[in-house]
């Protein structure tokens, strides 16, 4: 145990001492910007003094010390209080405490990585701990490291159902060194929560999902050690600590107090009669120096071996999420910071591959995708490339942290697989059909969607090579191979697959459907008709400087076709990449809610196939 | 309670011989298919059987009847037991079970509203506990019905977060007539579970949530009736039944081996020794016939009063969300189907002012998105017509629900409010920036984005006024009346607020942009630089007419200005209108990811502020 001292009296009072400090920051931070959440700071003073003046091994003058115990601020809305434990500890000055919010500071409304310390930007609420479940996995399974992870979250946010998907995999996996403080502090944003003050009904679920449970009063000091002291002896299970507090604890016209969520408290009198208050309160004792008790970090050594090649006959049919499983499992041998989470979709994914080969790099997310992205984002900010993988219609359920991601200026790799609806049978919920409108949307992410196995797999490499977030579309019928092992393939690239002097139409698809655009290329074709056929495999960046060659050389006729909605897909990003030109772009794509049915009839269906593309091609060539 | 009659022998021959039956059809037309699941069918036949031919009260002549007890099928991939179970009880003919996944047929793989029985798209899964919720509210606090709703889920879906959500707030809410039954076979698709065939854990987990939980073995059947009398004498807290099966009971080839999720049995001697066994072990009982337990329905008599129109003076500065608050808690006094769910931000989304008017039609959803999307699914099956308000950032959680709102065919209507940098000092894990792009993509929903106050009232009218998914798009800052109380919206329409004989390009605009779009606009004009001025409200549909006919008026020129990310907002809204034109279309939108700061600073960072639409206007205008 590191705290063996005991809870004398002096330690107590050092504690009380640094919270009344903690809550006086806070209050003058957001006072002086005019707004914030000071009296959600107030509720989990104590729990953060605790926690950086007793309990955690860091070094103040290295916040991002990846060998350090861990802090994440699940309840961002905290943020002041963060930063001011982080200034108190001797970080930086605590007078810049007083830049937070404004544009010009780091000091941000809810934590981003901008402030060094941050592993990863919070203030959705209910993420915090699945980012701490891959920050603690990543300590106990690949790097082996005695080091702890806290997560601090509000009640209100236990709402969230990805705290439980968290709760019942950090049990599974029997992260021990992962730490969940919960503020009890009985109030929402709006009104009281389901629970209010009673933590121990919240320490029950915590206990019923497998973790070690402590209810406890959390502006007792003294119950706050020991508590940290007993979870440090915890072993193969979880701890959570279950702390009731009072929103605003410390000044009585705030303290538990409705309509106060959100609110600076007004400088001048109101502010000076709250600092004064809580400085009556406080113990006088000298305060003791912050020192490091962590290591220097060294950086590991640089990796760089190559990978082998696609080897594929030309004449074999091949899913792209075949060659997927196929190309994870090659890059972990020669990068062995990567690390793939699927959601029980593995054998679909064929994620399975990399399993096989590399197991202890391997985590079962099951069927929690939410969790899944959080814990890519916390493997991310502990310098590991993780992979996620399931269904492209499922990864929807991680939007927001996905968002978050970019946010958090994460390095995820997500795959998506069965796009579209020529899965078939299996009918609309399992299509991923609004997958390419939601990964375009976050900005600087990769989308790419390959057509063939070659493409896959050099492709899965390209994302390995680049930080931030890449997205991979994959499909799940076999398609023929395109291209040769030896093509090259870049992120914001594309391949012009068929060009003729007398091109009338350029035809823009990518995936499953490109197929189906090579058909109705040679059908026409044969009536003399020639089109450009170009494979967007980079839906964003897309390659816009090719786009406007082939438009340009077509009359400025362009054809999209996509397995994928109308709206925010392929087709958009052409439009995007043509809309300084004059050229007029008709789009193919999936027009309605689609259904069961045999993925040729279904393609037929949405005018997807070849015989309906040719005619597209006909009347948008005029 | 409905079934007094206690365990007598024939009761529970009766239900064996129909549990035989119903793996029976499952087997056949999954074999049929050549596809589907049918392991995960047999595991919950026993439980099924009890459901359909002892406990619910329903007319198998009019499986859609509102006032019957109602089933939703949450593990969706069971669908075939759920259409055997109908066709059994004499819904439709038992021959029509081999259609299924026919791209001809209503038997879709994962269920959907096309088989009338149906309340919501099912087969992504954890979500129809909460659409349970949305119903059992519906029936317990709105209609005073005494109608039960049952939902089926599978173990391994329990892994998903948003069951919780369901949980927490159902046994808040003390839905008593509601009940889950957990399929606990042990299996998911790739693995086991994690749990495995512990069901008496997870029965602790429902009970630590407040629910009654009951441990069951789910092929005895004595058990599982006894489990289901228990169940309708609960009071005041959701019942759960927790379920220790096997996948592929009944088949000793199949019974609880892996590798047998989502593949159907070979058609021939596979198949046949299958039924051989299946039938062997049925008691031979003469089935009784199933007979009407609900009144006939009768449709509610159809409302129609005027609502009180918008009151604003024209000097006024109202928030769109405030405005929004306003116009429900009208809308509400003139239709009684209007529901409202917020997520604890109901100050700040002003949905509290329907809370204030109509207590008795508020959900208080608590932090917790997806549950109150999934809620909004049975509260819109049951007839409702459900309004969801949250941050627009925080819809983002709902995605997977919203996305299977429209594959149900569901009534929903969506609130997002503070879109945009121009929240200010919170930051960016607040800033809805990914909202239009994410509703865009959604087939055949509307997606409206109003300036001021007037079209906002206006606009959450028009919602009421057709079916489907709607979504408002609502702005923190307060913003100038632009238009006279009178003025009208349609969805799909767009107001020109700026002409003129000499107009040099179109600028086009929506929300809180508009009026920054409209002081460049009169900077410009002192120059002599005419633009013409478009507010597309109406974000999709798009007016794309006006569109046209602005762009041809304006040289082809065109300027789109929105506070959203660049991809799949507004601007390629306008992209899509302008497809076929020789347009020329320059965006002005967030393009990197934003900061805290002052809301006019944050606008201006991301050139979004009216000297920054000057410049680029007169670039745009060559």
């Amino acid at each position: 145990m590191e705290t063996a001292a005991g809870e004398s009296a002096d330690r107590i009072e050092q504690l009380r001492a640094r919270a009344a400090r903690l809550r006086e920051h806070s209050l003058r931070a957001t006072s002086e910007a005019g707004s914030g959440h000071p009296t959600s700071c107030l509720s989990a003073a104590d729990l953060v003094a605790a926690l950086f003046f007793d309990v955690m091994r860091y070094d103040p003058a290295d916040p991002g010390n990846p060998q350090a115990d861990r802090f994440i601020l699940s309840k961002g809305h905290a943020a002041p209080l963060l930063y001011a434990a982080w200034a108190e500890a001797g970080a930086f000055p605590v007078e810049r405490l007083l830049t937070l919010r404004r544009i010009d500071s780091d000091l941000e409304g809810h934590p981003t990585p901008r402030f060094p310390a941050v592993l990863a930007a919070t203030g959705s609420l209910g993420q915090g701990l699945s980012v701490g479940v891959g920050a603690a996995w990543s300590a106990k399974q690949l790097d082996r490291r005695d080091q702890r992870i806290y997560v601090l979250l509000g009640d209100g946010e236990v709402a969230e159902g990805s705290v439980w998907e968290a709760a019942a995999i950090a049990a599974h996996y029997r992260l021990d060194n992962l730490v969940a403080i919960v503020d009890v502090n009985g109030l929402g944003q709006s009104q009281r929560t389901m629970e209010g003050h009673d933590a121990a009904r919240h320490a029950e679920r915590f206990a019923a999902f497998g973790w070690h449970a402590m209810a406890i009063d959390g502006h007792d000091v003294s119950a706050v050690v020991r508590a940290f002291d007993a979870a440090a002896a915890v072993r193969d299970r979880p701890v959570a600590i279950l702390a009731r507090t009072n929103k605003g604890q410390g000044v009585s016209t705030l303290a538990d107090r409705d309509n106060w969520h959100g609110k600076a408290v007004k400088k001048g009198a109101e502010l000076d009669a709250a600092l004064a208050e809580l400085r009556t309160a406080a113990p006088s004792v000298r305060l003791a120096p912050v020192r490091a008790r962590v290591r220097a970090h060294v950086a590991p050594a640089a990796v760089a071996k190559a990978v082998d090649g696609p080897q594929y006959r030309a004449d074999e049919q091949v899913a792209t999420r075949e060659a997927y499983g196929t190309a994870l499992a090659k890059l972990g041998s020669v990068n062995p910071l990567i690390t793939v989470i699927d959601g029980d979709t593995k054998n679909s994914t064929f994620a399975e591959r990399f399993l096989a080969a590399h197991p202890e790099r391997y985590l079962e997310g099951f069927i929690a995708e939410q969790n899944m992205v959080g814990a890519a984002i916390g493997l991310s900010a502990c310098g590991k490339v993780p992979f996620v993988s399931t269904f492209a219609a499922f990864l929807t359920r991680a939007f927001d942290q996905i968002r978050m991601a970019a946010v958090s200026r994460a390095t995820i790799k997500l795959a998506g697989s069965h796009c579209g609806v020529s899965i078939g049978e299996d009918g609309p919920s399992q299509m991923g059909l609004e997958d390419l409108a939601m990964m375009r949307a976050i900005p600087h992410a990769a989308v790419l969607y390959p057509a063939d196995a070659v493409a896959t797999e050099r492709l899965v490499e390209a994302m390995t090579q680049q930080p931030g977030i890449q997205y991979l579309r994959l499909a799940r019928p076999k398609t023929p191979i395109l291209y040769g092992a030896n093509e090259q393939f870049a992120i914001g690239g594309s391949k012009v697959l068929r060009a003729h002097a007398q091109d009338r139409l350029t035809i823009v698809s990518a995936g499953v459907t490109l197929f189906e655009v090579l058909k109705a290329h040679d059908a026409l074709a044969r009536e003399g008709f020639h089109v450009r056929v170009i494979d967007a495999y980079s839906v964003k960046p897309i390659d816009a400087e090719t786009l406007r060659a082939a438009a340009r050389a077509t009359h400025g006729r362009v054809l999209t076709v996509e397995d994928h909605y109308g709206d925010g897909g392929l087709g958009d990003a052409v439009l995007n990449a043509l809309a300084a030109e004059p050229a007029s772009v008709v789009k193919l794509a999936v027009d309605d809610i689609p259904r069961s049915g045999k993925p040729e009839e279904l393609l037929r269906l949405f005018r997807l196939d070849a015989a309906s593309i040719a005619t597209a091609a006909r009347a948008a060539a005029g």
